[in-house]
């Protein structure tokens, strides 16, 4: 059985995205200096870390907003995951790009859907933000992978909030250093 | 000359205290797991750590709530810190106990004389929140040290927030894990 995973990059203020999020600029303004460990001066050790993430993910979950947003400019109209992609959505549109399978009755029924296509692979819970927390607060994530990015942002959007005043344990499996940076593994103690 | 150092444990997501501070509990409802790598399960290198933090110190700044909150429980009515602490506050008191010297003319008057009083020693601004971020809005902290605790909070007080919108970046200067946290010391690159 696969396990549900978080894999995302924040700034160490914790933000994932910056302000302004539109087509145009789907990681918000400034958002993509995140990814500076992907598409600026990626290592080895990043590449590998990136390829096994990518590779483990037998499905991957995104929220309505991600697929909007990046879908025709960001991702220039074709599914950038390697596995089947659900979209946690209200309303399902006409027209789907291949590849994405939109969900419109709720975060269970998605992790149903994509633990049975997953199978022995893992479900990423890709995000936003807002379906990430869904999943924390509803106790369904098993693993966090955090990529800690060396920049404040001071505002964007915030990974961690409206998860619960519960707190929650984690172990760390897992502490790579990289020059771009901090990546960690923890499992979610249950 | 000594540099101006942020030193703090905060959760994975960000808090550095529970809710609820009080005299009775000033790390809030359950902050005390975020020193757990200090007083639970502390190993060598996190000693060695603490240690050279305490003695790398020459000067300390807090803000009075936490003066206030801790000296007469937590502290046991003794400044715990090895150097001389400067409170930032709004009014002084008329009694204070010793190694404690309050300051109302601001967090450039009170930078002012903890450099002078550190010389060559670091000037630790040890928080509460507020008084971090002030210093930090302020482009006045030089390194950040960072030990993230193993846990979510959901609730409490927050490190990062209220720092201006302007991205900081930062270099990493060390990443120590210890079973009981994730030790990242930052440069603020300026």
């Amino acid at each position: 059985m696969g396990k549900v995973v978080v894999d995302i990059t924040m700034s160490l203020d914790g933000f994932i995205a910056g302000t302004n999020i539109s087509t145009a600029l789907p990681m918000g303004d400034g958002g993509l200096r995140l990814h500076d460990w992907i598409f600026g001066g990626k290592t080895e050790a990043d590449a590998k870390m990136l390829d096994e993430s990518m590779k483990s993910a037998g499905a991957v979950i995104i929220g309505a907003r991600i697929y909007r947003t990046a879908i025709d400019d960001a991702w220039g109209g074709v599914n950038p995951f390697a596995a089947p992609t659900l979209v946690l959505a209200n309303h399902i549109p006409d027209q789907v790009v291949e590849g994405f399978t939109f969900i419109n009755d709720g975060i269970l029924s998605a992790l149903e859907r994509a633990k049975a296509i997953a199978g022995d692979k893992n479900v990423w819970v890709m995000g936003g933000a807002n379906v990430i927390q869904q999943y924390l607060k509803a106790g369904l994530v098993d693993e966090l992978h955090i990529h800690i990015a060396p920049v404040l942002f001071g505002e964007g959007t915030r990974l961690f909030e409206h998860i619960g005043a519960e707190p929650v344990e984690l172990k760390l499996l897992e502490n790579i250093q990289t020059p771009g940076a901090t990546h960690l593994r923890f499992r979610v103690v249950k």
